[in-house]
């Protein structure tokens, strides 16, 4: 079929071609002499992105689920109580693995749609006097649902209560897009994945861990081998891995940060707010609601949208899918059929987020939901027109 | 910059990843023995885009221009005559080169915006009773107004005229996406170049001839020898060149031609058919002028907008180009300043069309231009909604 | 630096560019309706490259490492005993990562440079009359030593005692290399990776299992949540996956698995036999020894080879790395410095295993080892002209 | 079929990995007001390679021939009369396409293996007082017999004789690989193109043309418009091309001058030293004879060995690609089936050189020639150990 499919899933987002290009070479040896000379800058640049000086950044060949599993294994033991808020698909699965390894998953459940339950969770941590609550677990970026929780709130109910719990985010699709502080935040354990706002294909699991973490990965009980901070401590302080990295991927990442450094992060996240905004006011010109039921929870890398009572926001997804070749996100579980998705993370930009809006809008009318044609797109371009940098000047790479 | 770059000027074309991938390996030796399986097929299949069956295909590492090189010196000789009308950029140029070899050109001028004038052409014909006009040639796609004369008539007029002069017609950007018959049509050249309707980089010129005109090349004196069809003629027939031929993107045009065979030739006309009638449609939306001046000229592979008198259209150009990231083809020659253009042509679908517009609208409101934002995105969608395929399914690929 | 570098390290290998167009592609949904018409074909023939029709494959975003996790925690509970012999680095990392994951190791400990050692196993199961031992570890390659050892026997040793021990074979750098069969040999779990003979980038962990190792799977009770064949049972058999999956290298693995069907899965096996023979010849021509104690242990796909006593082989890694840019398998543990090797493996030809010896030649004087220049290569080229077919007839791709 | 086939024909060369992937990117609108940030820079640093300041460089879509049709057309008139001598294919061509753009053409007729006859050339400049001779044709490297020729001493004779005749020099198999110094020679057009010292794809002619020579362009009267000098003038010196230029190729130069530049243009043409050397021990190593006639004209780039009398080169070239998947340059015109070629120009190392020599020792084994095995491998290596800088330190990039 002739024509661009466009992509507007959160995740696998859109690559850019520099990345694309990156990895489009050989495979090369990771025991060569020169190996660290690549790797131990790469660890470098990569801390950035998570913004911490302190913490220890961790590359796995795996995915964001594999993150989670690494930040539980390794810094926990079988029976120890975690505090986890559900309010999605990826919250939910975080709370399921960490029972799945032994741990006592104290859950506090939110309607989907909500963000994390700061004050419900610090009256927890408030009553949890013999610190049995070990970490407290946030999903960031709740993907389902498009909510952006509040890290910096949790991490100051922990610091209110003095509470020792270890502080974990799911960042898989935040990090690098909206606004992430480890260190100013706390955050112990932040994890993410290479196919979200890294900008690659599927295939790495991307963590940051304090050194608080750190310390109590030491007499964490919870068995583990491939995802065992040990090894790679061990080998890469020197620049090496204790089996076989994913090169290419990790030359992607190369690519991958060097073109967030070169924009800068406060760029990279003003254009998601312009990117989100954008969608959101759309959204509201076809008098559609969102997923997310406050402005506070609203996110900047996907914006989940509810159809109207009597339609099934499947027939939207697969009339964009095969009429107009373009991939939204599904609505998934408990809100399947009611919610579509656009993801616009990564390597995306205004005259994308017209597009998808452009599209959605045809598939809509398709499925007989009464929206005005060209509705979204003028809302998305009349604030694109007032908030896109005049004449920015830029070189076609 | 973060975000795809929207290419929407007429040629360069965008690029399918099938494309670019099979030209993603190694250089080859063109005299290897198992060559010429690659090549007598492609010269095969070749001919079936032209729709020619009795014509031969010839590629040469060239461009266009080069291919209006090869039509004229391999079929004609200093001082010989010409009949050309000009009504655009190309044509003009054309013509001159036809000059630069050493021919009488007869030139019939025509407003910008204009097409072919048959009638014009056929009174010189008739009036050629001593048949000094060796060649007609036709401008099929004018690529500066966005013009597409009728050929057909134009072999109607020299059979009319029992007239014995070639037809020769510029298919650049035609051939392979709006339709062109050489056989019915009675063209004798036609001239075609890799970075349009083929969906590759620039670098090749492709011709397809008749045998009457490879009839008068055995006399045609114009001196040439890179672009010699004899050459070319004596190689060819066993997959063979006179001289190192471009094999990478011979290999893309493998890829391309199997794309377009894929699709299937009429339903690439009806797509840039629907593509380019929406295109039209937008600009009627914002009570904007096409360049055209007939619809029996409109073009479905590219779109010439006139902005209104007191504007530039160089600042509608440059503000997509900066502030929204997305090229649109300038003005040139005469109609600098006053026209700006839309390409859809080749590797193109709505969306991609969907995104054009949008993109322009805000450049239009930007330089201060009224018109209703969104109002050309609801035109286009609605023309879509009506006449894309119902559920059409497809594999992404 | 000009001119490719040579890449003789026992993995990652030398990726065909076929394999590396099909990756060099935009991100894709793995929720799309249509992405089980990839994936449910993918696993059917992937099972052929198994030799498995009743066995089950799955596709993990990991490695080799991350297979052997999956193989224990999928099958095992805590506390199990499992029986396995180390004779090399990657025999020990397995029997490490199974004591690690709770299990009880019956270790069988070798020289460096033997194989299985099927007899004292067979006795060690046949006096474990209350079937204890709940598994057999084998490593069908191991890498560090250039050492294959003979899973058939170890079925037999199994039948013969009527153990009903599961049997697992790490296939790493031996399945779609050297000749392996799941189902014949009744192996139950079979691990690989997507970076040996299946010519990728690192980042699958690719494993067949037995109905039976499914069976077991259902009671094991080791904690596992990412690597838990349970849901990628449930959700596979649909095409889809528990998380996103490494889409980019799945495709990848299409065009590997199309390569290696196309060629034969017996011609790969008589390749590898051929290349792995001429390297042996090339050491025995030098007289050096290899490390691999006994003919009936040479591998087909690694051969490592013991420096003479005075020399370093890492001297000799390094010389060929960085004067004559070649990358070749360092020693490894136990054998550090004192072997290298060379990896034959997967996309690799006549020219590619001279070219390997002519460079390590070169390294091996330029170290000061006594060898005859030209040597080795005259007794690979000798036994090539001897065994490649006459007149291999083949299209460059 | 597996394994990586062997590029050893003197072009199209082995292309770096880096070349490719700065060319697997999307097209791009050669009329983008920041093109001339690409292209102005482009220029600058392609003077480099020719060793030119007062010289301006062209680059035309198209290949050597093209190149040749340029320098032509461009400085010369119909009946002048250019000076050539031809040894081999290419020289032969030249002077052929002189031939038939209407020039008079005195050819030096010469055995092919010798060179440019100096002392003959010198002779027919001093005789010709009346400074008919517009032109001096010399092939600087005859890619048919591996013979590079003197133009340092055409230049000392034109001084010598006061001869004001334009220096020409084809160095498609030799610049950017073999030392070429434009100005310091005095050469007034250096006619190169894309697909051999420059590493790239066929498809772009690579001009360098001195002020005198764009000075006799102004009066040149042979009929030209696709290589015409002039609209280049006009549009390059503000960065942009009077058509569709080869954008895709332009940004692989870019990245090939780079590299060029960074290993420095010197070291560059060591590197060619020491692979010439080292072919021509190989030779002798074989007892067999070189095609040049003598040392002066040994080539760099390409090596042209004679088999014995009674055996067909050609049937070396053929089993060395089917048998051994290697493809070796073939016999030309004159010297068909008497002579097959190395190629080991561009993108070449010292152990590409061994494979060569390696599987050409195979094929010429084969086919009977009585060699014995590994001797040309180890006049190479020896010459290699030798010659190869100690402990080249590199980033495997």
């Amino acid at each position: 079929m002739s024509g661009f499919h466009g992509l507007f899933v959160p995740g696998p987002t859109n690559m850019p071609y520099q990345v694309r290009a990156a990895m489009d070479i050989p495979l090369e040896d990771q025991r060569a002499p020169d190996f660290p000379a690549f790797t131990l800058p790469l660890f470098r640049d990569l801390k950035k992105v998570f913004k911490t000086e302190k913490g220890q950044v961790f590359i796995f060949p795996s995915s964001g689920t594999g993150g989670w599993e690494a930040s539980i294994t390794n810094t926990l033991s079988p029976g120890d109580k975690v505090l986890i808020a559900t309010f999605g698909q990826f919250s939910l699965l975080w709370a399921d693995l960490a029972k799945r390894h032994g741990l006592i998953v104290d859950v506090i459940e939110r309607e989907w749609g909500e963000g994390f339950p700061v004050e419900i969770a610090e009256q927890k941590l408030r009553a949890d006097t013999k610190h049995e609550i070990k970490a407290v677990l946030v999903c960031h970026n709740e993907t389902t649902t498009g909510v952006t929780s509040n890290i910096a709130a949790v991490r100051e109910a922990l610091d209110a209560t003095k509470h020792p719990a270890l502080l974990m985010a799911d960042g898989v699709s935040s990090i690098a897009s909206i606004d992430f502080r480890m260190d100013e935040w706390g955050v112990d354990v932040a994890v993410s994945g290479s196919q979200k706002g890294f900008m690659l294909p599927t295939g790495l699991a991307i963590l940051a861990v304090s050194q608080k973490a750190l310390e109590a990965h030491k007499t964490a009980k919870c068995p583990k081998c491939f995802f065992d901070f040990a090894d790679m401590i061990r080998t890469n302080k020197d620049g090496f891995f204790p089996y076989t990295p994913a090169t290419t991927l990790m030359r992607g990442l190369r690519a991958s940060i060097d073109m967030i450094l070169a924009e800068g992060l406060d760029n990279v996240f003003a254009r998601h707010q312009r990117l989100g905004h954008a969608a959101r006011l759309a959204v509201a010109a076809w008098g559609l609601k969102l997923c997310a039921k406050d402005p506070k929870w609203h996110s900047n890398t996907v914006t989940a949208i509810c159809v109207p009572t009597g339609f099934n926001s499947d027939d939207v997804v697969k009339t964009a899918y095969y009429r107009y070749r373009m991939s939204l996100g599904i609505g998934l579980n408990k809100v399947a059929g009611k919610v579509f998705r656009i993801g616009h993370i990564g390597h995306f930009n205004e005259i994308m987020m017209l597009q998808a809006i452009a599209g959605i809008e045809m598939a809509l009318m398709d499925v007989g939901i009464p929206i005005q044609a060209g509705s979204g797109v003028a809302a998305a371009q009349q604030h694109f027109r007032q908030t896109v940098p005049q004449m920015q000047f830029f070189k076609v790479a």
